[in-house]
């Protein structure tokens, strides 16, 4: 039998593990300290609701694994977690409004593999449903400062309006029909540069002049108060420039900066407003570490009654991964101490639970290899200390331990271990 | 669209899951404190490692969800976390023995649905693979205590060995080949009663006589050394009857009481040692809530080189949530302060700020309702204070502060707010 995984797939290592949950516990602790609640979905979907109108479209169900049940129903793995939300929201008609809800688990997305690009990935979102305030989208963009921060990575959050995209397509005068795959094309501005999309537009039967007018609007310089007098004396009450600026005053009220790019797009059909993305400054991670948007009309649909304002953001948990590995030594182990018995296995065992009870992470050996074999494994595990537990000591009711960095040895009492252990934990934390 | 999940699968609503990732946190939390790491292996399986006959077994094979990609490979959804940890071991022969690692993921089962029995579920394992020390065993059995004392409940752990139940019924005379059936037989004995174990193994062409030879042996009464003492002058020099002898006196040295039960069997086919089980008492959750034993020939055989010790156990999430929803109240939120602004929408965004700042927990409206409508709203989440920000508040300089339970409320300024909310954090944890 071969062994391999799955393609696309990967196993995620202890050390890599270790860094991975402290993103997530750390994202998780903000979206908390912003009001939102844990939410967990199935990782099986009907295949109905996911291929249903409103979801996610026909680009992503060609990607999507299929399978059935026994009963022959068939079901297909999410490939996000915004449809099971709102299945779960159309499902649930009790739930109090504004839902805030925020979620983190595997989606699956059975597409071309390249570097960084997988088959099952970790999603990270926040969304707020039932409130169509600007100052929700503020609260998100301080939500992502406030993450970021916490990561100790420095982000910058660009934000653009696809209502504000739409009136300046109406303005060049761009049919409504020909918008939705203009704006599609106008997202891959940053990735392919102008020359690109411009070609891009010209296939899509846009005049010339059109798409000049359209670039020149969308590329204007500035600061955002600038930007949005300039646009201001093309567009007469264009309803995407004051959602801007209702969201950029918000955020100057609780001392966010945000980056006004009308050249912004992103991706996804679905979004009907504010759409945002995170980059990283000072990383060789390019691509943005976060990026959503309002999209107000999807829980309509899918409820089939009238419209539902929603907005969130999803965060890459691994794309955070990689600009944090590339900045600070990940931690290789959880494990503070690793004790070595010298003939002295009971005794040892007693030492380590007395460990434990004090709130060290502990590990010992239970194999009874020799004092430098042990050495070499709680080296290669990266454990910063070690105990010697043997005759000598246990004489004198003391262990030996052993900083594995400096290779310092001193003979303490349990006691002083534990305050030892203890006081560098206090001051790591 | 009918809007259904598939059969078998559930939702966790916020309030579930506010609770589940406690157990989940406070059960990771102990792994560590007992020096296990944490290790990912993705959902998706190659069916090829999945249906290995190192692996599962036929019956669990039956249940299994499989699929293809897009390349036409035959997939799995993983049925458990121990065939990936075997998989992987396999392929990274560099990992350092012995092996400590704690993995808590979903795994899927299409089989019969029933009360508290779905087709996607939570494990939550720890194993140690390369040592065959039974201080090993006695440490698991360590570990298992520490979580459920942390969980707040009150579990026994009874244990039993394979080989012991193996020499019990070679002296009883039942021969090599029915002595598989026979343990997964009296596995059942709890379950069932000792009438239908004795009928199957009749089915079985087992005579009467060693049947119930066997059933005393198994079924003898007393404390822990006195049964040991009487299986031993029936058995000499059986290995099994030695394992758990060392296994107690382990125990018993860090201080663990462990109930030896020598009827105790676990229902799967690769136990070749110890076998756990944790029951709570005083609950109405009778079924076990983990459970696990050494399988020292699988990993070996999924090398294809030789042996490899290994000792786990796995603790059911979702019956341990039960046994707790059925104690204690649990937290509807983990908010913990909700601000309605009474026209003051920017002076309240900045107080919700500092209030995040200071480490509060904090939701505010963002729907401009009334004050008795967001009364209603925060009520029906659970939020334990409500803070009110209006003109008059505005102007001392204070905030209106709502004990949502007492209906007390006070003119208090903001450091004062969150002083008394810090304290009260401080008291609860």
């Amino acid at each position: 039998m071969e062994l391999q995984i799955p393609k696309g797939t990967r196993d995620v290592s202890p050390e890599e593990k270790i860094a991975k949950d402290k993103i997530v516990n750390t994202l998780k602790e903000v979206f908390e300290l912003y009001g939102y609640a844990p939410l967990d979905t199935p990782i099986l979907e009907r295949f109905d609701i996911l291929s249903s109108k409103y979801a996610g479209g026909a680009e992503i169900l060609k990607e999507t694994f299929r399978l059935k049940d026994q009963g022959k129903r068939e079901l297909g793995l999410r490939y996000d977690l915004t449809v099971p939300m709102c299945r779960y929201i159309a499902m649930n008609p009790s739930i109090k409004m504004p839902f805030k809800r925020y979620q983190i688990g595997e989606v699956f997305r059975d597409g071309p593999v390249a570097t960084a690009r997988y088959r099952q990935f970790t999603q990270c979102d926040v969304d707020v449903v039932g409130s169509s305030s600007m100052s929700v989208d503020a609260e998100i963009v301080a939500l992502v400062y406030a993450a970021f921060s916490k990561l100790n990575l420095d982000v910058v959050v660009k934000v653009n309006n696809r209502k504000l995209l739409n009136d300046i397509l109406d303005y060049c005068g761009i049919q409504k029909e020909k918008q939705e795959p203009a704006i599609l094309s106008i997202d891959k501005l940053e990735k392919f540069g102008t020359e690109a999309v411009k070609n891009e537009l010209k296939e899509q039967n846009i005049d010339d002049k059109k798409i000049n007018t359209m670039m020149d609007m969308i590329k204007i310089r500035g600061g955002n108060w600038e930007k949005l007098s300039q646009l201001k004396k093309f567009l007469k009450n264009s309803e995407g420039l004051k959602e801007i600026e209702e969201l950029l005053s918000y955020a100057e009220n609780i001392g966010f900066a945000i980056n006004f790019d009308a050249s912004m797009a992103r991706g996804l059909a679905y979004y009907t407003g504010t759409v945002f993305e995170g980059l990283l400054k000072n990383s060789n991670v390019k691509s943005s570490v976060c990026g959503g948007g309002r999209y107000d009309k999807m829980i309509g649909a899918f409820l089939g009654k009238g419209s539902c304002p929603a907005v969130g953001i999803s965060f890459g948990v691994d794309r955070i991964y990689d600009a944090i590995a590339e900045k600070q030594e990940t931690n290789k182990t959880n494990t503070k101490i690793y004790v070595i018995p010298i003939k002295a296995l009971n005794e040892s065992m007693k030492i380590v639970q007395q460990l434990r009870d004090a709130g060290i992470n502990t590990d010992a050996d239970s194999m009874e290899r020799g004092p430098s074999k042990n050495l070499e494994y709680a080296n290669s595990l990266g454990i910063p200390y070690v105990v010697f537990v043997g005759k000598k000591e246990m004489e004198e009711n003391k262990v030996k331990l052993r900083d594995m960095k400096s290779g310092k040895e001193e003979m303490l009492n349990l006691n002083e271990v534990i305050k030892k252990l203890n006081s560098q934990a206090a001051q790591q934390s």
